[in-house]
Formats: C-alpha cells, structure tokens, sequence
C-alpha cells in the first residue's frame, strides 16, 4: 500500500492510461485518446520500458464509505435500523422490504451480552421472520486471538450468507467487534458487517474507525486489517447495565480526544463527570429536547466526531503522526502485562496520566492545567498509576514506538487544554524526572 | 465496502464536511466556508441529525500503487531489483543504498524452488549483507490453508521486520504468493511484501493483481483479502526448471484473455504454442533485440497487460461482472474435487473448453471459431475434458455462482475470436445439449 504520492515518482518515460468501460470490455487508452465511450475508471495504467521488459504501474483508488449512526430502541420489533439501515441505496431498501422472504442475518454476540440481552435479540429476528443464527463467544480480551476468528469462519460457512447483500451482525465490546470484523474481512475476501457496541468504550472508539485485529504472541492487535464496517449502530440504551467500572473505562478514551483536540469537551467530562457515571449516559427525563444541557448526548458526539476527523483522513493510517496514539504509547505492553487486571481505558489513562507529568516537565502544560487534567481523571473514577508501570516500561515501549514508526517518535502531547502536537524528541533525562515525580505524587500502596 | 455511488445516497438533510490538517490536527469545515489553510485531505463527513442523534457517514479513498516489473538476473548479486526495486521514491532509495548495514528481509520460497534456488537465494542476500532469513514451506494446493499462514507469521514475527519499510519475499508459484500475500495483510494490519513467481501461471496470473488466500472448509480461496504487493518482479528465466506440464498449465490463464480480449495473442498461441512449449518461453538467440518476432516475450506481456486492463479499474472487485472469471465458474469446484490430479490452468481449461462448446451451441461462436480454439488447446497439451466434470457438477456450479453473485449468473462467453460478453441468462436445455455434445466430442477413455 502506498500513498498517491507515488504516482509522482514513476518513471519520466511511463506512458500514462486511463481505463475505459464498454460492452462489458475495460480497454486502455493514453491520455490524449479522444475516443472515450463508455465509462472512465478512476483507476489508471502506468507502462515504462525497463532493461529488460516493461514495467507496469497500477494506481487503483478504491473507496470506502461507512454509516456511524446514533439511534435508540435497536431491539424492538417494529425498528427497521437493525435489519437495513446499512442498506444507502433507496430502491435497494424498497426491493428488499417488499421481498423480506429469506432474509438471512448471522450475529456474533458477546457471552455476557447474551445473557442479558439474547432473548432480545432472538425475538427480534424472530418477530421480523429473519434466517438467523446468533452465536455467543466469550470475548475477552484473553480469548482475542485467531481461534475465535476461525470459529466464527467456521460457523458462519455453516449458517451460509451472499457475501454482498446479507450481513455478519457483532453485538458486544470492542473485542467482539475487533473479532467479528476480521472474521467478515477475511470470509470471501470480505463480507459487510454491522458493529453494534454495548459498552461505552466500544460506542466511542472501536465503532468509530475502520480497524479490527486480534492478539498474537502475546502482542495486542498484532494481526488485522483495516476494512470498515458498512454500518454501526449506536443505542446507548445497552449502557444501562453495564458496571460502573466499564463506564470509567470508555470515559478514558473521551478524555484522550477532549485532552487532544477539544476543551469543550474536556470542561464538559470535567464538569459532569461524575453525573455521566451515576446515570450510565441515559437521557434524563428533564434534558430530553434540550440538546446542549444533555451531557450525555454532547459529550459522546463531540467525542465521535473529534474521532471522525482524526481517523476518515488516515483511515488505513498511511500517516504515522496520530493525535489518537495518545494514551497507546505504554499502555498496550502495560495492559497486555498485568492482564486481566488492567481494563483497555484503565492502562490508557495510565499512559495519559504520565504523559501529563511528561507535558508538564517539558513545559507544555502549565501546573494549573495539570492539575485540573489529573482532577478530572480521578472524578472520571480512573487509575492514575500502576505499579508495573515502570521507568523500564515506559522506555522501552517508546524504544519500541521508534522502531516502528519509520524511524521517528512521533508522540502526541497536550500543548494546552484542548489542543495538542507531535514531538520526535524527548530528552531522557525529563523523561526520568516525570516519571520521579509521576510515581511521588501519585504512587498507590497496594 | 461500498462504491462511491453511495455518496450520492446520503440524506438531504446532511451537511458535507472537508477535512483539513493543521498543526498537527485534522479539523471539519463546510464545503463553503473559505478557511482552508492547511492540507486538504480527499476524505469527507456527512452528518445529518437522525431520529434520536446523529448519522455521521464516512467517505474515505484509499490509493492502491503497485509495480509489475519485467526483469532478468533477478538473483545476481551485482542486481539491485530484488533488494531496491520497490521503491518509488528516489530520496528514499538514496538513503537506504547509502545506509546499507541493517537491512533485513523475510523470504518465504517454495519447497521444492528452494531444491533449485535457495542456495543462489541465500548467496544474493549474503553478497548484499542484508540480515535475512528464508522459510522454505511445501506450499501445494492441498497445504494452501491458514495453517501455513500462522506458520509463516510466528517466524515472521520472531525474525522482526519493521512494518512499513522491510518487506517479505515470496519466491514461488501462485499457491504460495497467496499464502505470503495473506500474512503479509494480516501481519500489523499490513506488512509490505514482493511477489517473485516462478511458475507461467504465477507470472501471468496471481503476480498481476490485488488477491491473496487460501483454502478452507474444502472451498478455494474461501478466505483472504486484496492487499497488492509492493512490487511484483517478473523473471522468466525460473521458467527453464518448471517442467512441461506447467508451462501448459500458465497457457491457460493466457489463453483465457486471449479468448476474451485479445485476438491477436489467441493468433500467436495458436501458432507459437508449441515452441513456446519446447523453449519454456526463453529468449531464443535470434530473436533478441526484435521483440515483435519473440513468441515469449510479446505473448506475456500482452497477457499480462490484458490483465490488467481488466484489474486495475476492479482491484477490490466491487463490480461483479468480470470477463476474467472466464474458466473459473465450474474449474473451482472441479480442481477441488479432483485434487490433486488436475492443475489450476488444466481445471481452467477444462471449463474454458465447455463453455466453447456453450458458446457454440448458444450461436455466440460459429463451428470454425469453436474448432480453431479447441485445436489452439490442444496445441497447448490442455486437457479439454474431464470425467469428473459431470452435468451435475457445472448445474452446481451455475447455481453456487447466482447464489453468490447478487443473482445474476454474470457468466462470461467469447462472442468471436477475442471478444466477450457477459450473460446471464442461459437456458438448460441448451445447457445439456453442449454438455452432450462436449462429452461426445472430447471424452478420454482412462
């Protein structure tokens, strides 16, 4: 995969292509070539005479184009969002709901999931006279690996879907939608599926991009790929019963996008924090109709779209500078580490907190900034600091960042509240006396 | 994955951001707002406010770049290709050839290519000084599963490769080009690879385009995705190991676009198949220097260019309807059942030779064009019929192929010598009588 900047560096003699489409037949022509009937490719040619022989170029765009959206009810009966609402094209929709024979659905469901909402689930596809087959899986973060992904291959060649119009379902966390999306993007080179997250980390991140990935030699999201879902369906009603813990956990990753690129949104999980966690981000009774007073509602949507712009630019993530790196730097060796302890948002926001002392030492953030970030992070119910967090650690997974990321480091950091940069250096000695101070101030006997 | 006619699908009522980057961070602005200082990115977001939230939709073109190059001495130490010739950027390649010490390289090979070439393999990166490391794997039809690719990714993985500028080697026929091609897609969501065929059919064939995978559940190719390589390099001199059975089996796939699209490489492989059989397609002394009388060296390149005409605009294969499906609508199921006594090109021409007959019994081709191509395949030493290949068998395959392809057969067929068309109505009786008369005509007592 390379960029289109490579197009720039084919050979001065390349004779450039384009592609023209007529009576089912794709022929080549060159640029100057008036004769252009039928339809134009956006792909193009590139033919150059090498030493020996030719050398070819294919520049080939492929477009990927994906549906997040916020809804409510996506289990009853009479909602259509579940069954079509990936489905863009009108006389598609039209011709599939007048035709609902045979419609075929196979879902993926996390265990716990299941028992609470399994029967949900089932009676949802069984109201709607859908061919449906759900399968739980116990997707933890330990049980992310390639065996999950080929039971599901497994069963999902069993059940037997059309590769293009029926749709591999995942209802879970992150894992389960990380899995299920590998799965549907190697069965048939790809077959579409739908994210439908019930926890909030999994509504705020791993809904919103394009990866999926399990774990390998016991290196977190070693093996994936980057093929989006066609469609992610938001209902934060699932958020109900999840822990307090978990609620913690996603609000981690909405501080990462507030601390990167948003102080509305930082004064917001500043603020409401702690309301946002008593009330597991349901609408309450008196805020409904009232968008900017729900904090629940702000909050998740300023936290997807901040995400959004990060990630629609660089979906295959071509470029290795990533605002949303923030918070990932140590804490994939850090959770992989202390597994299961260690929940995903818990391990990023020890990172952040760390990464807060770093700014602070290199005077990026002021004292008072740092302190209302830590504040914030302590009402947001998150650790701060972990004992396997070491000094060692930490260099080594910024020795392991340099190594793959083309030579350079490219760490995000907080500039002020709100706004952050990319820096390639980071002067060890700092780095010592912010972890000296990181584990002074905020060391936990345990 | 959907085509960028979803676009014209999103709501009324959306409103189209461009993304800008900036200081390190990418920011939504409206298509008429006039600040755009910063780098624009081809990506775009729709939101459109939905029943209860957002509906934020992604539009995200990623560009595929890939070099196909024609070559030769491939694995002589004084050659720079194998090491060097993928990359695009001249600024790049100065500062790797400056910068030798420290390269390393993956290179899976096939086991009985490693007999031939591994020592001479071993030797080039020896004389180059690049830290290597060489995976011979027995990379057969029947092996072709994931089981080689989780093999080749924990090596991968011991060995460490940096995942954006050391790239895997595949030196081998299709079979392990496709298993290579897949854990280099898997492996950090992609790992760059080169594609080194040694067989006609690879050099034709799976060097040319995007698609990688393997086997499963008894199904070809079940599982895989479309990563292209970096680069493919062409080398035809391995031609001169692969025995006479294989070159045959390479002129299949040449055969087939020469049937779809390209009447004057169905001329030279009519008149020149057998020589370009006895030279196993090497540059014969009289020819060099005047490439249009070498047999060898015009015929791949048009195959290869044919190919590509028809790839290049449908890497992904969004479009179902593809002439190159040609002899590949009963051969899957064919070359499966049979396994392991018919070759890919062999169950390619097998079906190729019916659908003649199809053709002819459909008054598509006339008895003249029917007999010159059967007579160009056996030219060719293809086999034209098989015993396995029952009525039962291609009805199956028709049926699996509606059922997978949005419910239209898509079924290409020659029109006349070099051209084709797609169908997809085809009557059954008209059906069983070509298939009457192909048993009648061409059945081998064996």
């Amino acid at each position: 995969m390379s960029h289109a900047e490579g197009i720039t560096h084919v050979s001065d003699h390349a004779t450039e292509f384009r592609l023209i489409h007529a009576d089912d037949t794709w022929s080549r022509r060159t640029t100057d070539c008036e004769d252009v009937k039928g339809q134009l490719s956006d792909a193009k040619l590139y033919e150059s005479p090498s030493e020996h022989g030719v050398t070819w170029m294919v520049v080939s765009p492929i477009i990927f184009t994906y549906r997040v959206m916020q809804c409510e009810r996506l289990l009853d009966a009479s909602n259509d969002t579940l069954l079509f609402g990936h489905i863009f094209n009108s006389t598609e929709l039209q011709a599939l709901k007048t035709n609902i024979n045979g419609i075929k659905r196979f879902i993926v469901i996390d265990d716990t999931v299941n028992k609470l909402y399994g029967s949900q689930v089932a009676a949802y596809f069984e109201a709607r006279n859908v061919i449906y087959k759900i399968l739980p899986l116990p997707t933890t973060e330990e049980n992310k690996s390639m065996l999950l992904v080929t039971k599901i291959l497994e069963e999902v060649h069993k059940f037997g879907i059309d590769r293009r119009t029926e749709t591999i379902i995942a209802i879970g966390g992150g894992v389960c939608l990380d899995i299920v999306g590998l799965a549907a993007s190697l069965y048939r080179r790809r077959t579409p599926y739908i994210r439908v997250p019930t926890t909030l980390l999994a509504y705020v991140d791993a809904s919103v991009g394009a990866k999926n990935g399990v774990n390998f030699a016991n290196c977190k999201n070693k093996l994936g790929s980057y093929l989006p879902p066609v469609a992610t369906f938001l209902d934060r009603t699932f958020l109900r019963t999840l822990p307090r813990r978990h609620i913690s956990n996603g609000m981690a990753e909405m501080l990462k996008m507030a601390l990167m690129k948003h102080k509305g949104l930082f004064e917001l999980l500043e603020e409401d924090g702690k309301y946002l966690l008593d009330t597991s981000l349901q609408e309450s009774e008196e805020h409904i109709g009232n968008m900017n007073k729900d904090a629940a509602r702000v909050s998740t949507r300023l936290a997807i779209e901040t995400m959004m712009e990060e990630l629609a630019p660089n979906l295959w993530e071509d470029d290795l500078d990533r605002l949303v790196d923030f918070g990932h730097i140590i804490s994939p060796e850090l959770e992989m580490k202390t597994l299961p302890a260690l929940l995903h948002g818990e391990a990023v926001n020890i990172d952040m907190a760390f990464m807060i002392y770093l700014a602070h030492e290199t005077s990026l953030l002021t004292a008072e900034e740092k302190s209302h970030i830590l504040v914030c992070m302590r009402g947001l119910e998150l650790p701060l600091w972990h004992v396997d967090c070491t000094l060692d650690l930490i260099q080594k997974s910024l020795a392991e960042r340099l190594k793959h990321s083309a030579g350079r480091l490219r760490m995000p950091l907080p500039t002020r509240l709100g706004q952050a940069r990319i820096f390639n250096d980071i002067d060890n000695s700092i780095l010592c006396r912010a972890f000296k101070k990181w584990c002074d101030e905020q060391r936990v006997d345990q």
